[in-house]
């Protein structure tokens, strides 16, 4: 009988501990291999705060992907092994170096502050949803971090003993240097870190970050040190301290320079944890302190944790998963986690932030977003912010409607308030015009057409489009232009043309909508009949030669194409693809040359033109089925549950997108048009809780009632009526409650 | 009729307008050649803030004294021709480069920030107490610049066309680097620059100055430009504005660098004056723009300037002189001039100064002075404050003390709450007793004398005695004891303790005062009767060999002496004179090794060991004449109404104090020893308007009936009656209310 009342009881704790939530599938090292470019670190969703081991400087044999001596975009790899620091603002899933600094760092013993000197191996590394945990063995230091949107949270259990904690604003990712520091009390530092020239481009708008650092304990022995430049000239002979480390102890006024730092050391009777909070901001230091206060003062470091992963948890779960093995699950739930960190919260908790075209400060009552990979992202990501995150994607829509009033242009590659102007086309007019079209309309959508109408139309010194004279009077850019990418680029003002079509038909602007569904297949100028491929063009129309297909894969250069090849790029006419299979000569050609794409590893998982590519099969009757054996391959082999588990560059979320829609069983497969396009689910049922806010329905269930190994769909039911082809609309699947596949081998 | 009341008129306005006062007879450029170190610019007395033509930088034709080519510690001099702005915080009369930063530069055309570039010759310059102006040839622009205490303000009347105020960071006099600037609108750029470092040393302290620069128009075409670091990395192939200058046009958030500025441009219809305010604080930027706006608000050029002008005729007109000639008065009022500029005050408006040690922020209800070069200034300066600006002393004295709490040693060489550490010995304690014994005593002399008994007594880590011990034990430091200039350093120990013995008599501690006493005479343990000199030793009590007493002179190295060789220091016992010719072998040898001193060209005016050493043959009766001829022969050859008329470095009014007092006929011989010696004093009738609250007469008259050309002393009369002897004690000179000299040749 006690025996049996134990049992019971052990087993209601086992369900009641052991039910694995949403949270609990999130890995947070996929990704950080393979250039998936993620980090690891510990951070709120979308929180401007992250606290990321920084473990790509110094050594270059434990570290042998060091950030100096090659192109490296994130502040830690799985690869390496020598931790420097953790920084506590950082990107994820970005091509370029930046961010990265605010580093902070435990140790023990006499003070080192060279960063070769102080860096550790480690071991016991974890990482969740909001936290992050290592242990230094250079110091036998425990590291947990957390973090709230706007403040990076680190305890570090030291043994008895001196102790010091490092605050290192030399040391970063960022190429631009320069910082400033102020202790201002025993257990706390202020200052300022630039950073910007983001992709080695704009450096006038290096900007900076602003932070306040304060700690659970007061030191009586910190200070700051400065490891200042190395004079040459003639006055070298007197300065006996010319190129050493200087340690300003005890000092209170401000320190700039382009390698300095602030420590604070204590004497340890016994093991201590200490704990530190950095608040950041990038409006002001007064900021980063209301920040700091407003979001954590009189909370440590458990209740700040317990709180954010509930944040996570709430995110998360507003798609429900059944079904799949748990390690599809972790790949899914990682993908959706990698989708809520970028765009980012900018604003400060009082709403104020730096505008874009100068940095005055402005302020909102809602959230201002920033890092907007647009040339990524308007593919597939905002279409997935739509569905599950209405909320989100118009206050982003509203962040980048703003950006227009600043600015004067609609952003491309928005990054804290600089306009970066890396990549190519016009990808925010798709944004506004998909996201109006799918049925999100609370913004301003005159204002919304007038921006997007000016980047497609304004000739005079027009950053969004150059060469856009050309464009509009031949339908294509020339090798001539000296526009990078002209073929891509070409496709890019297709696309964006196409958005701007739709959207003033939907206006009822009738004129506007046909002249630019006009312009939008003036690509098949660029169709060459001979390979079946669109290829880069003289200004008289000739082609240009030389012509190899197959150059420019891999990032390497290539004329015509931007981070891709001739393949990557002929089917990336999303809005024509009936024109481009009459273009191919018809749908048997079509397939054929898809086939032959795949087939010869021309086909790139790891970056964005040819996203579609695998769905473009359900564009034929009969050849559905390529679709999903595509799309099942893909996944399986390119999405894992490991740091090399992302196809490359998570593109601030866009890589990971796709395996969320992909596993759900549904696509947008157009952008500008609210449409999806079906593939089978990978899981045997997905529950999408609709925000009541937007949509009529509570949530949208898709069930694979036939789910596992096999594959391939039989039928399509919608609301039990079988589903006639492999496209729905937005509004039907709204409406849809429920959508059911039925799979079969 | 009508004609002769016109010349009635023209004769009273001659009057009114013509009469030259005090202020009048300040030449600003004497010092600024010869290395004077004293700069031409503009400031109020004691001022925080100062703006001076910065001449010392870039084209080495037109300016051959490049500041960093050689040691040069002036923003500016007289030799040079090419300005590149107007630096406005700036010292002088120091040995070391610090300071002379926040260049403002006007400029037309086109802009262009390389200070090599920009640069310009200039003509019509002229400068006043509180005024200079100049014409900058390559652009046509007038440049007027006055200043209160904290607030430095140009005038800049340009032609029609494009017109540019830039504020360079980059540029400078100190050794240290670093700024930040932040604009704030479009009349206004607030930040900080670096400093420190003095004399190549203790740059660990190296501390921030901020300002806040307020211009009359507001530009439409503002920013920041950058020129930073080479970057020499595997990156720099992706930097394509690697080694650039970068323009932040409209920028409006902190920029730090080592070289960064802020320009101002404006397109001029007319010719338009600009008016520029740069308010100063080393506490805050915030400091910086009360002060600004508690010191200048509301008012314009003019009126400051005027303001300013008037303060320094009240400070001047503390001595008024009658007779001697135009040159006789500038040079006087212009060493006056030159002993109102350091000490500075620090402290802002609103009290709040850097505190010594740290930094922190400290407050005070007086003034807080800084700038203490107290191996100069203890030796005649302080004497000049103490009888003409008591009030002054007494708050250098407690600014001295309270460094004391902060720091816990009494200053040596004070900077701007850095204890710098050049030079040798205790000055400090010298000054404390002097002022004491002199009758100012409205301080803690409780604290300081246990402030002085620290300095004299601590052996451990003591900052301003190394070498105590040997010292206490030998009465010398020797060879071995590895302290610089241990014959220097002996004779300065003796000197402070001689001024503790004093005053510790005068508190009634006669045994600390008989102990000091005795350790006052120790130097004659270095007293070699071969050579007449004193004589650097072994530990074992050996004479150094070799010995050459010509080696030092001209700052060249010499081992047992600081900046001289043994004939400059073998009379620097001013405490014990009398001993001294006992050592010499009586009264002959003493007048013959002086006057072989003398006669060989050892005596050297323009640095401190041998300032008394003209005085000394008033020690010895009928050899009075000497001193007197003397001293006529210095001031005749090295004061003078020129650049060069100092006879070096003007060591902070040291080198100045030396000429008023000698001028007027009374010099304070021993420093702690409250007594003057008699010299003929160079105009007619001297009349020093004794202050009120600290002294019972209201002056002191001194006639010389028969000044002029007739030099040599036949009689004094104090208060009528004849006065016995050359000496005269401080009572009794503040207690006689006239003093005649008849003179004679």
């Amino acid at each position: 009988m006690k025996y049996a009342a134990s049992l019971i009881i052990s087993f209601i704790c086992l369900s009641a501990f052991s039910q694995e939530r949403e949270v609990d599938y999130v890995n947070p090292f996929i990704g950080t291999s393979n250039y998936g470019a993620t980090h690891p670190g510990a951070m709120a969703p979308r929180g401007m705060a992250s606290v990321s081991p920084f473990n790509v400087a110094g050594n270059l044999t434990l570290n042998p992907l060091e950030k100096d001596s090659q192109w490296l975009s994130n502040p830690y790899v799985h690869e390496n092994s020598f931790i420097t620091g953790f920084s506590h603002v950082n990107l994820s899933g970005v091509g370029c170096p930046d961010l990265g600094v605010i580093l902070s760092m435990p140790t023990t013993g006499a003070l080192e502050v060279d960063h070769l000197n102080y860096g550790s191996t480690y071991t016991n590394e974890r990482a969740e949803a909001g936290y992050y945990g290592v242990k230094l063995e250079k110091y036998n230091v425990e590291v947990n971090a957390t973090a709230s949107e706007r403040v990076g949270v680190t305890s570090y259990k030291f043994p008895a003993g001196q102790a010091n904690i490092l605050l290192n604003l030399g040391l970063g990712l960022t190429n631009e240097q320069g910082g400033m520091l102020k202790i201002v009390a025993k257990n706390e530092v202020e200052g300022m870190r630039t950073v910007g020239s983001f992709c080695y481009n704009n450096p006038e708008s290096a900007y900076p970050v602003y932070f306040v650092a304060r700690l659970s304990h007061s030191s009586e022995n910190y200070g700051i040190w400065k490891d200042p430049q190395k004079y040459k000239g003639t006055e070298s002979q007197w300065m006996g301290y010319n190129g050493k480390i200087r340690f300003k102890e005890g000092f209170r006024q401000e320190v700039i320079g382009d390698s300095i730092g602030a420590y604070f050391s204590f004497d340890l009777e016994k093991e201590t944890t200490i704990e530190m909070k950095i608040g950041i901001s990038y409006v002001s230091i007064e900021n980063a302190r209301e920040n700091l206060e407003k979001e954590t003062a009189g909370q440590g470091f458990n209740s700040i944790h317990k709180r954010t992963r509930e944040k996570w948890q709430n995110k998360l779960s507003k798609i429900e998963v059944k079904g799949g093995s748990k390690d599809d699950k972790t790949v899914f739930y990682t993908a959706l986690y990698h989708t809520q960190i970028h765009p980012s919260i900018l604003n400060d908790v009082n709403g104020e932030f730096p505008k874009l075209n100068g940095r005055k400060t402005g302020k909102t009552d809602e959230v201002r977003y920033s890092v907007f990979s647009l040339w990524d992202t308007y593919r597939n990501y905002h279409q997935l912010m739509s569905l599950v995150y209405p909320d989100e994607q118009l206050a982003m829509v509203n962040s980048m409607l703003e950006m227009y009033k600043e600015n004067n242009w609609l952003p491309k590659w928005e990054l804290n308030s600089t306009e970066t102007f890396t990549m190519v086309g016009d990808p925010a007019a798709v944004v506004l015009a998909d996201t109006y079209l799918r049925g999100l309309r609370d913004f301003d959508i005159e204002l919304a057409y007038e921006a997007m109408i000016k980047g497609a139309t304004h000739t005079e010194e027009n950053p969004l489009r150059p060469g856009l004279n050309e464009y509009m009077k031949n339908g294509f850019l020339s090798v001539e232009s000296e526009v990078g990418g002209m073929v891509s680029t070409t496709l890019e003002y297709n696309i964006a043309d196409y958005a701007i079509s739709r959207l003033a038909d939907k206006l009822d602007r009738k004129k506007d909508a046909e002249r630019f569904k006009d312009r939008s297949i003036s690509y098949r100028n660029l169709f060459d009949e001979g390979t079946g491929l669109l290829r880069p063009k003289r200004r008289n129309n000739d082609w240009f030669v030389p012509f190899d297909p197959e150059a420019g894969a891999n990032f390497t250069e290539n004329v015509g194409f931007i981070e891709g090849n001739a393949y990557q790029y002929v089917f990336m006419v999303p809005h024509d693809i009936p024109g481009m299979i009459e273009l191919q000569g018809g749908a048997e050609d079509f397939v054929a040359q898809l086939d032959y794409i795949f087939d010869n590893q021309h086909y790139d998982m790891a970056n964005e033109p040819d996203f579609g590519y695998p769905f473009l099969y359900n564009y034929v009757v009969g050849a559905e089925w390529k679709t999903q054996e595509r799309v099942d391959e893909l996944l399986n082999e390119f999405y894992k549950n490991s740091p090399d588990g992302l196809p490359g560059n998570d593109d601030t979320g866009t890589m990971s997108a796709w395996a969320v829609f992909s596993m759900m069983g549904i696509y947008p497969i157009i952008p500008a048009e609210p449409v999806y396009t079906f593939v089978s689910p990978q899981f045997e049922e997905v529950i999408i809780h609709l925000d009541e806010d937007y949509y009529d329905s509570e949530q949208l269930i898709i069930q694979a009632n036939n789910a596992g190994q096999k594959h391939f769909i039989d039928s399509i039911f919608v609301n039990d009526q079988l589903w006639d082809g492999y496209f729905i609309k937005q509004s039907e699947l709204i409406e849809a409650n429920k959508i059911i596949f039925h799979l079969e081998n």
